[in-house]
């Protein structure tokens, strides 16, 4: 004890270091749910538990319209490997899509579900959707019992390569993407890439964008991957989408690992390329825009910011608007020029950097390229030269 | 880039491994808001970040009757350090005490405040109250923007030396308390023993079961400083108080850290000592039973029990009731036996087991004594025994 003779003890302050190592595979696969692949019959086994796990199944329902006998093949998969999953009640199914994080019912519901199924810290919510979907639902997950184990199944491309693999989860508020949400990284990934071949043309290519960022600031061979094979990409050719997801997904694991900061308390954000400006047009357009849409544009914007300032070479800039514009995406919207000339309106794409700082936190920190594969932070910025970067965008081709 | 001649990328899994280090100090001070202290500001200022640093400050109503003055002491404070401090406007008071963690409505009251402060990820939520009130401010801080750095002064026994420093948060939800939370360590814990002075006698003694839990489970020396002083703490000697609370809050941040499971990803949970029917008396009496109280009876009854299976001698057990005896505590309330007899009633007490059980997650997992400083978990028990440890609480002096 620290008292002796009624002396006062010395109030030294506790200096508390706590150290989580959190681990989760990535897995790909085709099939998931086919009788015959027990990957994920494995994965909910985990390590010498004790079966049969309970797991509650969470569906977007934009998957319905294109895989009709999904529902009932989750529920025969769960039968045949009765062993190890207990179903706790039918898949459920949920919106997905942005606007599914805009209205807080949605992770009330699941609670709900969590709660009355009995679903505790070593269950499982297995949720199958889009890259919005998952961050709600991930939400969910995360906030009952102060975290129940997720697996996510991505659908989409974007949420295959990029927000699906990550640690981060979140809903819309105050008419801001993300305001609420938590850092969470999941129990498991499985990518079935079986879904991709049902995504819309928009749903496809938007994915791409993240590949082309992470590309961008990183990789100059995958970059140049994507660009000599962007028309078999546009044309929906699954073999490179395979490589660009795989490359991708990698990446981006690569980044938060090794960052030294995965939960993201410092100011700098280097995956957030092209990202001030994306969300800001997501938010303008009130989410008609897919997030990746949005980023090509963010990725094109901050491009050509770069080339003014003397970051990138012509060539450079003219590879990487090209490259996005053989993808099939376009680079501009009237939305980034309406109100411009209205700095303290709402709507004017600038408010975005202090959107972008003030979710950040600390000082405007925003990544710009010094050469393709290379990128780099910057803490301030010239909103003339913007300006006048949104003007080459709307001009250009 | 992994394709060669159009060859197939291999699908194999990607393995990632996420380490975070949280490192927060947890200080001990007197007269925290006094102009000649400036811990406060220290501590805001933080590590040669740019300040003045933007504050929300959020009081709990409840210390209002005898800090009158407090609301206008922290005004004060924050004018007198404004190069650190920008208090974005007057502290906000809400209400303390266990109800405020039954009603969303107060987590979202102050993620509208963080959106309309346009308080970031490196600005401060300043909570300054109680247990249950940190653990609702805790949340609320820890889901906006995925994490705003959390300042908590806890104001109680039970907050400084136990909830208060450390990493968890959460509301009640379904009639369960802390149904939904995060682990979110704070940034740092501000200890001000000056708050402890105004506390009514049951939140004083309420907070010494915690330390009476942590000393029975690791401590032997610290069990017997409490027992042989149990009269001078019940009769609110600062001086033994401080000694309490300092070693308390050590050896929590001492599991915590060491613990090898600071987010309980696994089924142990030492500290959960006679917290299983704490968790069901506060809920079967609508929270009305202090939470200190409610471990208390919950110590006093898995000490029992633990006697009863033979881990506890007879002295070793009598001496663990005499001194909560001593201390103050009321080691049985009707609402133990009542629906005793009723296994499916809500408010049987054993259906707290179960309860404890989901929230933790995987098996059964409680701790008992195997002797004074010495915890033990087991994974099965006899509830006939239990039965009789009730009944012998009921009976007993």
């Amino acid at each position: 004890m620290l008292i002796t003779d009624n002396s006062l003890v010395s109030l030294k302050p506790i200096q508390q270091s706590v150290q989580v190592t959190f681990n989760y595979d990535v897995h790909f696969t085709h099939g998931l749910f086919e009788l015959d692949n027990p990957l994920l019959a494995e994965v909910i086994a985990g390590n010498g538990e004790i079966t049969p796990k309970k797991v509650l199944a969470v569906v977007d329902a934009g998957l319905l319209k294109d895989h009709q006998g999904l529902v009932k093949k989750i529920s025969n998969y769960a039968r045949f490997y009765e062993d190890i999953i207990n179903l706790i009640e039918q898949p459920i199914i949920i919106p997905g899509g942005e606007l599914v994080k805009n209205n807080p019912k949605f992770v009330e519901q699941i609670h709900q579900l969590i709660d009355a199924g009995g679903i505790c810290r070593h269950s499982y919510v297995l949720a199958i959707g889009g890259g919005a979907f998952l961050d709600m639902v991930g939400y969910a997950a995360a906030t009952a019992h102060r975290g129940i184990r997720l697996l996510r199944v991505p659908t989409t491309v974007l949420a295959q390569n990029d927000s699906g693999v990550g640690v981060k989860n979140g809903i819309n508020a105050f008419g801001k993407k993300n305001f609420i949400g938590t850092f969470a990284p999941p129990y498991a990934v499985l990518n079935d890439l079986d879904f991709l071949t049902s995504l819309d043309d928009r749903d496809w290519r938007s994915g791409i964008a993240e590949a082309v960022k992470v590309a961008l600031i990183k990789d100059a061979d995958f970059f140049h991957f994507i660009r000599i094979y962007a028309e078999e990409l546009a044309s929906r050719d699954m073999k490179f989408m395979e490589n660009v997801i795989y490359r991708c997904a990698q990446l981006h694991l690569e980044h938060i690992a090794n960052s030294g900061d995965p939960f993201e308390k410092g100011s700098s954000r280097p995956l957030d390329f092209g990202h001030w400006a994306a969300h800001k047009l997501e938010q303008i357009t009130d989410y008609k825009l897919r997030h990746g849409e949005a980023v090509a544009i963010g990725i094109a914007l901050d491009s050509t910011y770069a080339y003014l300032i003397g970051l990138l070479s012509q060539s450079e800039w003219q590879n990487i608007l090209v490259t996005l514009k053989q993808l099939g995406f376009t680079l501009y919207l009237p939305a980034l020029t309406e109100k411009l000339e209205q700095p303290n309106h709402p709507h004017n794409l600038f408010t975005g950097l202090t959107e972008f700082r003030e979710h950040l936190g600390g000082k405007l920190t925003i990544t710009l390229l010094q050469g393709i594969g290379q990128g780099i932070e910057v803490n301030q910025v010239d909103l003339s030269i913007y300006k006048q970067a949104v003007y080459m965008l709307r001009d250009w081709l």
